[in-house]
């Protein structure tokens, strides 16, 4: 019994470092990462080719085993993490742990993954809904993709911001709409027949899409839409420019973090910055950071030691001092 | 007598505190502020459903009534602030204080909000322009929502920029505009039938939206048109720049300034960073600071503290160091 | 004699002051630069008017006038400048000015704003190309407003950069044209005919205008127009970045330097910071900054003289000592 | 012999100097090297007119020919590059210098600049393709134009970003190209027949580029084509906005780079400041500096020389001080 318990353990264990652990560098890791990750992909694939016709009727059966095969995968894994996540924090029970899991956001996108499909078995939809829903598989991507967390992380971190614009330019269009409608009604009282409908021509403007299927005829039309399109145009741009100038700094922030790290890491181990080889390459693997930003950071601290030799004189009694740099800020303690 | 002015005094006090006052945060300020946001974002639903005219002409009657009570509403917010905004500065005579809020930007916006509807009384007006013109009343919301403010204190301090821009794109735009007229008249004289109306090409070429409605066709006029837009494209682009750059300072300006000044607060009281509950959660939501930066703070304080304690005085003979902070500035404080 | 050609110079130097010295005030050199940018904005604006046919019918005998008395004034004013410009430097004889303002841009876009009429008279023109080439009098508006002067000094110090990305641009258009030729030719042999057709499409697409006149229709060609257009936006987008960035750190600069400047002035004159009426308000005005900028300035000066007084002990002797900040740098000298 | 090998040597040596050699100055190195920037530029427009069928018919036998002279002088371009290039580094031998000059970037567009060609003889190939594959000869230029190596350079530094943000994009394309034909496919069967095809819609929307030639037409679909414009536009800009600001960086890099490495140079010589004519003027070109830059850099060390100079002692005891310099480092160097 303890044994059969004991392996169970042993074996949830395993799977917990497997599926769940990135420090984890294992083949069975590594292999598991690498067929979900492929396995996905192949889900967007399947979802893409089988919209087209000719495809999806040639090779129906196929696509409908390869979708019955995903759902399991996807589910098997899905109660698999439920099981081993019960590891991932030994002061908490096996079940605390499973309940934060389950309404954390990586669990969430497995649920989301394979929950349409089994919905389906009781209310059916409409097919190419059902197949779009499929496509939710790729945020699972998220766990394996840094670069999908960041953008994440920057759109989490300016949600204010986004708030913000999103709506001033919501704003911005209703404004825009109606000033239209005002003007363009009686010229088309098609296209521009409703404020609704010509938010739609605001949208368009202002993102300076501009398809030409609804445009301003009259000269007071144009007008105006010349004015809210060169005043407007800069709104609507504000988005991007938040993100951008947001991932931006994530990046630059996510870069000076490791290098710092790796700096104190070196000062504190007292690393040899001559036979650098071994340890501190492997740190510079750990932190993600290319060879020359790591000898930019060595360059950096054998600056720092140049200094410190010299500047390590008290002006009154002229003893030694320790002198370590720190942005902005000088200290000096006992040594 | 007294007793009654008396109590005219105290109600209109109390007035003030609900509708004027921000610090105030009692539940009546709460209601009303929240009563008036929804009913001005009712008002805009109300507006943009009623231009569809399937809707309007079932719920007519709906939108004729919730027009005049919203009318009503927003009249007497009009008249009681204008009375009880006698308050606002004790130095000055009510009517001195009530003169001056009658030309402030907020009363102005109250203003335009409720003076179309009874100007319609006298001159009717064109029934659509009449329902567009309420739309104005989306500006009240800048009393109640700080990305409003804050876009407007921009586009206020870049006013100089946007001029010197707004007015270098106008300019591009005659060339622009003259130029296609030049080359383009002959192969198009209706589109290009003279430069006011090769403008709308200029205006919707140089902000990229191209709707296609207008294009050249000659050889020459191609020509023309692509070197417009690679080199115009660049100016069409500035104001959003701009405004971008602002909005972004802006915000970073205000974030830094509430920091700093939480800084300031807990040092200058000699506030305990240990328990830090009461006094210090109370300023930062005053300074409207999130958790994470009001600890940012805390720790910067706790760092500069260490300091201090540690480089004032040379650890062997005792004597006085200086102690550098506060980038590129030199203090040595005597003890 | 000398008397006459004495009140010849003093005529000359009184129009110098009044059409070409900036600092000149006097009632008579504004006046004048109010007439003549009013003559210029009214040109443009009758330009713009006579293109359209049913105004121009109608007052042709009345644009025609205007026409003869703008070139009349825009002439006289050449030759005055021309006649003046001697008075510009001392050191140098009359001819010697006038030959180096002879090629300065300033006459050379008062040249230009007369010259094609002129020309005209010898070899007749295009009508409306003579009407568009009176729109270059628009360049006479540099001389007096700022904001295009700015421009155009980032624009020239930019110049290399602005090469730079023209010429890869060109690079992009050309692969992108061809590209999109060799795959497109067969199914739209009329919009893809050749290469160079081929570039307005490229040309439309990169600066996203899009108009839509020509669009790529066979599958491989959309994938081609895809690709091009995803990887390609990002370098049509660089001339405005160039140029927006460029005029932000111009704007930045001009403000520092002027804050600088004043800063210094203050110190310099050591002017008393609390009676800043009359000084420091002309200083100000001078160097065209805000008055809250004035304030930040002094606000830094008293900062500064604060810590002045407390650094100034040489941590040897105890002696008082200067000291004073300048970025990043610390000076001592004798008192 | 040996006389004829050494004949040999110097003419291989000669050559790699005309060919290669960058700081080689020699007539005939400028020459050869403006005559092949010259041919290129010659291909180009070559291909590029014989696009154009009526001139292709016209002077088809000139553009054969010229297609056989450029093709040789390339050819022979190539080889002699292969020959010389064993002088590049003497430590190795002449096959090693040449087999990574194979492998070099420059070699291999140096190769498919003439390969297609010579295939053509053994697999005759669609003539349009095999006329636009010449225009890779284009990138025959990044030898001779720093601004495409930079751009190069920008795109490879910033490699790993741009990776992410395709990779989220194209996420991006694919999630609104499903959504849109889950919406739109019933109303329009043809445009949005599957998500291949609704993606072309997805890229010309997400990228502002907006032909107009797919648009939703149904409600929903206008509702969420407006959702998926106004969050993704920012996405779709990222790419532009990191090229930019990479682009920026690295040219201010450069700037400062050879800014600090001729003061490293001024200081390190003890060249004279006041007779600065000839050295520093050296310097100055060699690292590609306009002149204001040298003078600043120039002010910049006399004023450190001041400060030094003035701040190494205490005016009145006489004794040693610190010495504040290079921000966040504070250096005292004993004299």
């Amino acid at each position: 019994m303890t044994k059969q318990s004991f392996t169970a353990a042993t074996i949830r264990k395993r799977l917990y470092n497997i599926l769940q652990n990135d420090d984890d560098d294992s083949k069975a890791g590594r292999m598991s990462e690498y067929f979900l990750i492929f396995l996905i992909l192949l889900n967007v694939l399947a979802v893409i080719l089988s919209s087209v016709n000719e495809i999806y009727r040639e090779y129906q059966t196929f696509f409908d085993f390869f979708e019955k095969f995903s759902l399991a995968v996807f589910t098997v894994e899905y109660f698999t993490r439920f099981w081993v996540i019960a590891e991932i924090d030994d002061s908490k029970t096996a079940w605390q742990n499973r309940k934060e899991w389950l309404f954390s956001t990586g669990s969430l996108i497995d649920f989301v993954a394979i929950f349409p499909a089994y919905l389906n078995f009781f209310v059916p939809m409409n097919l190419r809904l059902l197949i779009v829903l499929r496509l939710l598989r790729l945020f699972k991507l998220t766990r394996y993709f840094l670069a999908l967390r960041i953008l994440l992380n920057v759109i989490k971190r300016e949600k204010e911001s986004f708030k913000a614009v999103i709506f001033i330019l919501l704003i911005l269009i209703i404004l825009a709409a109606s000033g239209i409608y005002a003007v363009e009604n009686k010229a088309q009282p098609e296209e521009f027949e409703s404020i609704p409908k010509a938010m739609w021509w605001a949208v368009v403007t202002l993102t300076t899409v501009g398809y030409g299927d609804v445009t301003p005829v009259t000269m007071i039309g144009k007008f105006l839409g010349a004015m809210i399109t060169i005043l407007g145009v800069g709104l609507a741009a504000l988005p991007a420019g938040i993100l951008a100038s947001g991932l931006a700094t994530e990046l630059e922030l996510r870069k000076k973090n490791s290098e710092d790290l790796l700096k104190n890491m070196i000062m504190d181990r007292q690393l040899d910055l001559n036979e650098e080889n071994h340890n501190i390459e492997k740190i510079r693997k750990e932190l993600g950071l290319t060879e020359e930003q790591a000898l930019m950071v060595i360059e950096d601290i054998k600056v720092d030691l140049v200094y410190k030799k010299q500047s390590n004189f008290c002006p009154n009694c002229g003893y030694h001092l320790h002198n370590h740099q720190s942005d902005n800020l000088q200290k000096s303690d006992e040594q």
